[in-house]
């Protein structure tokens, strides 16, 4: 399997397709860490009777863009759909969520959004599965053996698949005439926006919450990832960013000593010895990117079950613990609250995760197409570092055999000077994004016309907008969601004026 | 060789894809008659000084939408540069034909339109030439092998390789911020249309010339193809028209005869003795649906050379022939002026003809996406047939062991309510088509917006507007190509306004 190879120059932390600004050389690949997630998910009642879901499986083509006599196999692609709020005959339109890395389950239960506002609209929700995640495996279990089957997973294909699922929906359920608006987040929000823009016949609007599609080539800032992380924790105190960013320093200290590696698991509390100082690294790493990432205003479970604001919650622990303690056991402690916050785990497997939501085909997809260049800078909390494309095209050469295509983002898609462009090509779009969120830096945050909206907020985290509502949001996200509501009607009333009018 | 093959249902006269309307089982292939067409062109010195073109071949990638190992493949795609009008630093424009079936120089030949109007612009003209013909052959002399080789040849992919190209171009000729506008007509037009919709942040407009966009699925009435050749003739002559309608039975008649074929033969002065008589019939069908098809106000040259006004001259020679002489003799006077207008040729091959512009790869295409069904009405001056789906797949079936996707075109560009859909997603194309042209019945024939603009003139045939500029043009010719002139212009300012305020 693709995933489980270590001879990656990159880590990715699989969700979100986040790459680490470390040199190449020093790093391997990691996945998520073991959690009870998912079995928490379906046990969880309040999720189970609010989003009935029926799955079903649509017979796709395995390559849209060929006709090779291989090209027509089909494979079975999973689709979720609920249908209790959907007045067909009264005009109510298909809300269709296009499924990004991973499970569409999972998306689906973490886009409870699309089931807050279906019974105001009358809405079908359909939630489509992206091709090589989940149970939407072209090869089954051999999807993922080489790049003579990975080849068919990128990002045209996918959307090819969504049109073709949606037209072939509508038709056999006679909806011809009914209004699609399409739905996403993160790189499942690039796959809305793109998905309006290469297929607009299809979809009458798209919501891309936190999708950073101009996260490609040169056009935002390489740095700008890790200074954003940076960023929210600086924020919450200036004293938990200089601890956290001079802790490397203490695990480097560690990995050159003679009882480094076993200094380093006493300290992490790990359930068994640690193999490599790294471990640690890349943990606390990850715990600090994606805490800042879901650094949301009321207690969730995206990845981990969190507390509201917990880069704040991570901070104060930070800021709580004695001076004369060392960095490094004060980032532990923060960190821990990213894995243990339920106070659950007796002791941390940093190394072997599992990959509980099916995320894995990042990897590949970060090296052929989603080539997002990143480093740190040294105003980051991070240790700095460069970035050499040659090294990560090596890297992925000898991983999977192919060649990335580092410019084909931007050419398929667009993105330098894409408010010229879409200002006077394109229409229906809504660009959320929230401003602690790192990838913010790398979406659209300025309004391109009158009907291609940006809505920002500074407090606002990765899709934040896309979750269930709950009594404890704040006005902001209430106002932001409302916003939302309003302009997808707007787009909805427009269609159907012109229905009639035609 | 695919193209030599003789299995296939339909009659693909080669050039602007006509399907010919007859029963599948009684049809066999056949290509371009034999013609100087090509070298008459080289030997033409005015064409020869006005348009000088370098030759350059491009590094092109085989397949942009997989990464399967081969994908990477690098095929060499010809493409020509006239530089001679540029004016890069004083804002000059490139303005790129975007090839279709046939080789490039012929496209290039007969696209004077840019030639006329490039010092106007100071604008760089490209011409590409499309995959899979001409010398842009992926796979040497092997590219049209079979299934695994042609599986490479669509139009997503030749979109995709202007894409590439021309961002290569810009940057290799340091004019990335130069404005493009691509030019195409036929299915040129078509792939220019769908390049400004798919890619709007390279081509900032598109001039889709006889562009038959909605000549898929059932959008446009499937007999309205040959309706619109009858009309052509029945507007010259109503003898004429019955005459024509009239010939076909006593062709048949013929096909019954025992010396059927010798005298079918004698008639049609064919230099060897035919093994069908469906060949005349062929060869009859070629010359009206072309005559019609290039149905231009002067003398030109474009399948072959032809005068002023064809369909009247053809109807004269019909109208002036004494009214004893059988339908078929009158048919055959009528068509000899399309085979035979420079009066050189002492016999005709009616059967094995030869394809000079290197046309057959669009059998392939109408074989896969490009399916057009067309019938022949009652009204129609062919004999009436109907169209059957299952046959024209079962027949492509076992030409090229593919499935055609029939719905593909409408599902990847649109078509249905394409007004609408434009209309608010969409700017800066010109539709230009002429009413004389079978093919303007599948094309845009209404303004859009503002922006998106038909061009109709009543009188105009196949592309009129893109051949160069005579002396003898008509008034509405030279206005059409005025009009075009200014909306392009004007798509020029709009740009170098926003390039001045961004």
């Amino acid at each position: 399997m693709a995933s489980s190879s270590s001879s990656s120059s990159y880590i990715f932390l699989i969700l979100l397709f986040i790459i680490l600004c470390v040199e190449p050389s020093q790093t391997k690949s990691i996945y998520l860490p073991r959690n009870n997630f998912q079995s928490s998910l379906l046990a969880n009642k309040h999720e189970k009777t609010k989003m009935p879901l029926k799955v079903h499986y649509f017979p796709q083509i395995l390559d849209h863009f060929t006709f090779l006599p291989k090209s027509s196999k089909v494979f079975y692609q999973k689709y979720l759909i609920n249908d209790q709020y959907w007045n067909k005959d009264g005009g109510g339109p298909i809300f269709v969520y296009t499924g990004n890395e991973g499970n569409i389950d999972w998306f689906a239960v973490n886009t409870g959004f699309m089931f807050d506002i279906a019974p105001k609209f009358n809405a079908l929700l359909v939630f489509i599965e992206h091709r090589f995640y989940g149970d939407s495996m072209p090869f089954g279990n051999n999807s993922y053996k080489s790049a003579k089957t990975l080849g068919y997973l990128n990002s045209q294909q996918a959307l090819a698949d969504y049109a073709v699922l949606i037209r072939s929906l509508k038709q056999n359920i006679s909806s011809e005439s009914s209004p699609v608006v399409v739905f996403g987040g993160s790189y499942g929000g690039m796959l809305a926006a793109w998905f309006r823009l290469k297929y607009p016949h299809i979809a009458i609007g798209a919501v891309a919450s936190s999708a950073p599609i101009l996260h490609f080539d040169k056009i935002t800032p390489r740095s700008s990832f890790y200074d954003a992380v940076s960023q929210d924790f600086k924020e919450a105190s200036l004293n938990c960013y200089e601890v956290i960013k001079g802790s490397w320093a203490e695990l480097d200290a560690l990995s050159t000593h003679e009882d480094g590696l076993i200094e380093v698991s006493k300290l992490f509390r790990t359930c068994k010895g640690l193999h490599s100082v790294y471990s640690a690294r890349d943990w606390l790493w990850e715990a600090f990117v994606y805490t800042a990432m879901v650094n949301y205003p009321t207690e969730a479970n995206f990845m981990m079950p969190l507390p509201a604001y917990p880069v704040e919650e991570m901070c104060k622990i930070i800021d709580g613990l004695p001076k004369g303690a060392s960095r490094l056991s004060k980032a532990f402690a923060a960190s821990s609250l990213y894995y243990n916050y339920t106070q659950t785990e007796k002791c941390f497997n940093l190394e072997g995760g599992t990959d509980a939501h099916g995320l894995h085909g990042w990897d590949w997809q970060a090296c052929t197409e989603m080539v997002m260049p990143m480093t740190c800078s040294n105003e980051s909390m991070f240790p700095p570092t460069s970035y050499s494309y040659k090294e990560f095209a090596q890297d992925c050469k000898k991983r999977y055999g192919v060649e990335p295509r580092p410019h084909w983002i931007t050419t398929e898609y667009g993105g330098y000077r894409i408010e010229q462009v879409l200002k006077k090509f394109g229409s229906n779009m809504i660009f959320s994004n929230g401003m602690q969120d790192p990838w913010s830096r790398g979406g659209v945050l300025k309004n391109i016309s009158a009907s291609i909206v940006a809505l920002v907020t500074q407090k606002g985290a990765h899709h934040v907008d896309f979750r269930s509502e709950t009594k404890n949001d704040p006005d902001w996200l209430i106002m932001q969601r409302k916003q939302e509501v309003a302009i997808i009607q707007n787009w909805l009333d427009e269609y159907n004026k012109d229905l009639k009018q035609n």
